[in-house]
């Protein structure tokens, strides 16, 4: 499986027919969110990197060739018109980090038509994968208030691939660490973990257990409490840590049951052993719901390990995004059919501090006080710069989401915040709309128009 | 990233502990669905045979033992005694394919307690992923009611991985191809797919876009309609067709608006035009809910795509599995806490014609009329025969559906089937429940005991 074939088969034959017709004008591609899923005030851009790597390797080698030809049942002949096709295109897109709304393209892709579409498949499934996950993750951030957060998602994402980009996601949006070893050394994130009820119950009883784990881990130890009662388990590993002069850095760890009553009982036995230092870390199919129950409570929890519902994103596991062509050769073009209307052309994200982001034409001037969200990225198939980090990802989401209105950061029933249309976009939009609705008139089905507003009949205008 | 390093650290932990303890004895742990998620009747089991090749080339090497040094901040010489580890275990587990129901395993390990112990993470990976997503794709093929259902998720999948599992999942529940061209490729699923909205924006009109279309693929051609106004779009596309003197094999596609209606529209303006061997393909977030809609209100559809709500098996991510414990050394063990109780012991499920399936200790007789449902895959870490192919797996599917009750088949509040346990089994939950909370009675705290009711002890006592 290449990255190339691991795509629709329609990018495919849309290509073989541009090619054919020799259209291999300029096309840009918009890529963008309709509608955030319900109980979303807010996303977080991700996927841009390994979308990078992806474009940047594009080639369609012999045996991908073969591979389409097998697929559509043709000779290879047929084709071998896409060998050696590789991205040479320009990318204008949000780096990852940055909180983005419903409307505002992800990623803009300019390059000859076949290029662009063919990448179609494969971008959508990074952009909207790693969205999604990042989108989660942050939630259980702000849930948290400060306390660190810990990916424990591995076992239950779809696949070992989503598996290390929910730990890189994780991080990206401020988690303290992860359970996944590939991921936390391959991207020097924080790993996490130290024992199963499994564990506990291949020895004798817990205290035997604990004893054992501490002997070939001679460092901070957590013992999982919970195997078989509860507060016995507190008591029995607080002994254990007392006795063996352990404490700072330690920690006990609750899976199950009443996490608030539970770790208050807990945090009054160690603090009673006088282990004050040893901290609480709690686990077991925790969202940015429980988190936020257990910190308005008061729960005397440390460290919230978060798992299955973040790394699927259990209540909003897909987003509601396109990837549609605004231009083509110079004219700017949308789909009208039923609710789906999109805006023609090119685009840019003006971001200003205290207001709505406003949509733009990419060639309009950013007003005062904003800053454009849309970076040239890759120019000519090539990056503009190297790779960015999650460090530095990490770092926009906290400038941005401490940006955001309270109302769009809540978790319950949040507002989002709708970007702003630009005048001239506003403008281009409803004269491609009316040139598009002649050319259906009835009667004058013949006279189909090629012509559109231009855009830059419109430029002059400032955002509205 | 090795599928070694793929894995919670704590699996390393322990791991680790138990070869310091020289605990190396035979341990069973059980994979197995505690609650069927919402909405679920029934459960289609997959993922197995990625988990097979997982275990058959497991082996810790010298960079995986570096990544857990790196991960625990500890000495590479403190990992060594894992270098060289391999999975030398038995598998006995359910065949892809067969439906299945909470609290039966679907894959029972027993390997030397530190190898079972480390491929945790990796098999509850696979197995939930794929099965959560199998059951899903399972309904959509319940739900068309004998049409074509065709796999359109790799957009929206977590990942490209899981990708290619979903157009292997829907085949295996009977889909009737994929849009995916590396899966239909490799695995042998006819593709499909001919050409998006951007394709005929990108022309002068719809009529340039379908003309184009057919220059360069001969074959039959499917032509989406929906672009800019449907019904005129399908009177174009019948225009075309008749014009190059298209017809059988070819068909158009609905993607938006409503599907009921416009297909009946479709459908008349098709005949009328003397396209009767046209079909009509529907597309756009359709799931099992829609598609039924859809079939019991006569559309006129005659295949179905179903994509990002598939893909992700939206309404219901993941599963509540566990991999427990169940017997180390020949002593049965179990976890009490909470609500979370697991029954000890290696099992069997019997699946008997006409009644709910028993979940009995793997050494009781089969009932007469009854037939195992665990097989034993692999043994000393080698597969006990070949790769087990998907078609086969569909052939399982396919009976054991046809053999649900319509109670756990259909769509809406299903009620799902309750395997009953075995005497033997209850008994000896009963015996080892009774012997750990014996432990825990004041006062008996120091006494704690090792033993506890033997499986054989209950092991002539029939199913109940």
């Amino acid at each position: 499986m290449s990255d190339v074939t691991t795509t629709d088969l329609y990018e495919v034959t849309m290509a073989m027919s541009y090619l054919r017709e020799d259209m291999r004008a300029p096309a840009t591609f918009s890529l963008f969110v309709r509608d955030l899923p319900p109980g979303r005030g807010f996303l977080v851009a991700a996927g841009l990197e390994p979308a990078l790597d992806f474009l940047a390797d594009y080639r369609v080698e012999q045996e991908d060739v073969e591979e389409f030809a097998a697929a559509l049942h043709r000779p290879v002949r047929e084709l071998e018109p896409l060998l050696g096709l590789a991205f040479q295109g320009e990318v204008r897109a949000v780096p990852e980090g940055h909180v983005v709304f419903s409307g505002e393209p992800l990623l803009e892709v300019t390059a000859p038509l076949p290029q662009a579409q063919l990448v179609e498949t494969y971008l959508l499934n990074q952009l909207c994968h790693q969205t999604v996950v990042a989108s989660k993750a942050a939630r259980c951030v702000l849930a948290a208030a400060g306390r660190p957060v810990v990916d424990f998602s591995l076992r239950r994402t779809h696949g070992p691939w989503a598996g290390r980009q929910a730990a890189r996601l994780g991080a990206l949006v401020g988690f303290a660490g992860t359970s996944n070893v590939a991921a936390a050394t391959a991207l020097g994130i924080p790993a996490s973990g130290t024992m199963a009820h499994s564990y506990i119950e291949a020895f004798a009883g817990e205290e035997e257990a604990f004893r054992a784990f501490a002997r070939s881990h001679p460092g901070p130890v957590t013992f999982l409490v919970d195997t078989y009662e509860t507060e016995e388990g507190v008591r029995i590993a607080a002994r254990v840590l007392r006795d063996l002069g352990r404490g700072p850095g330690c920690a006990i760890r609750l899976d199950s049951g009443d996490l608030d009553a539970l770790s208050r009982r807990a945090r009054a036995l160690l603090d009673a052993a006088g282990l004050a230092d040893v901290r609480i870390v709690a686990s077991g199919g925790l969202d940015e719901y429980s988190v936020a129950r257990l910190v308005r409570t008061g729960a005397p929890i440390d460290v919230y390990a978060v798992g299955t519902r973040v790394g699927v994103a259990a209540d909003a596991p897909y987003l509601d995004a396109a990837y549609k062509l605004v231009e083509y050769d110079g004219r700017p073009v949308m789909k009208l059919s039923s609710a789906k209307v999109t805006a023609p052309g090119r685009k840019q994200v003006h971001r200003r501090a205290g207001k709505p982001d406003v949509i733009a034409l990419w060639r309009e001037e950013t007003p005062d006080a904003a800053r454009p969200l849309l970076r040239t990225v890759m120019r000519d198939g090539h990056r503009t710069g190297p790779p960015d980090s999650w460090q530095a990802a990490r770092d926009r989401f906290r400038e941005d989401v401490t940006a955001l209105p309270g109302s769009a950061r809540r978790l319950h029933d949040p507002e989002s915040v709708h970007p702003v249309i630009s005048r001239a976009l506003e403008e281009l939009t409803a004269n491609v709309r009316a040139d598009i609705e002649a050319r259906f008139r009835p009667g004058r089905l013949a006279a189909v128009s090629r012509t559109a507003a231009t855009p830059s009949s419109a430029l002059s205008a400032g955002p509205s």
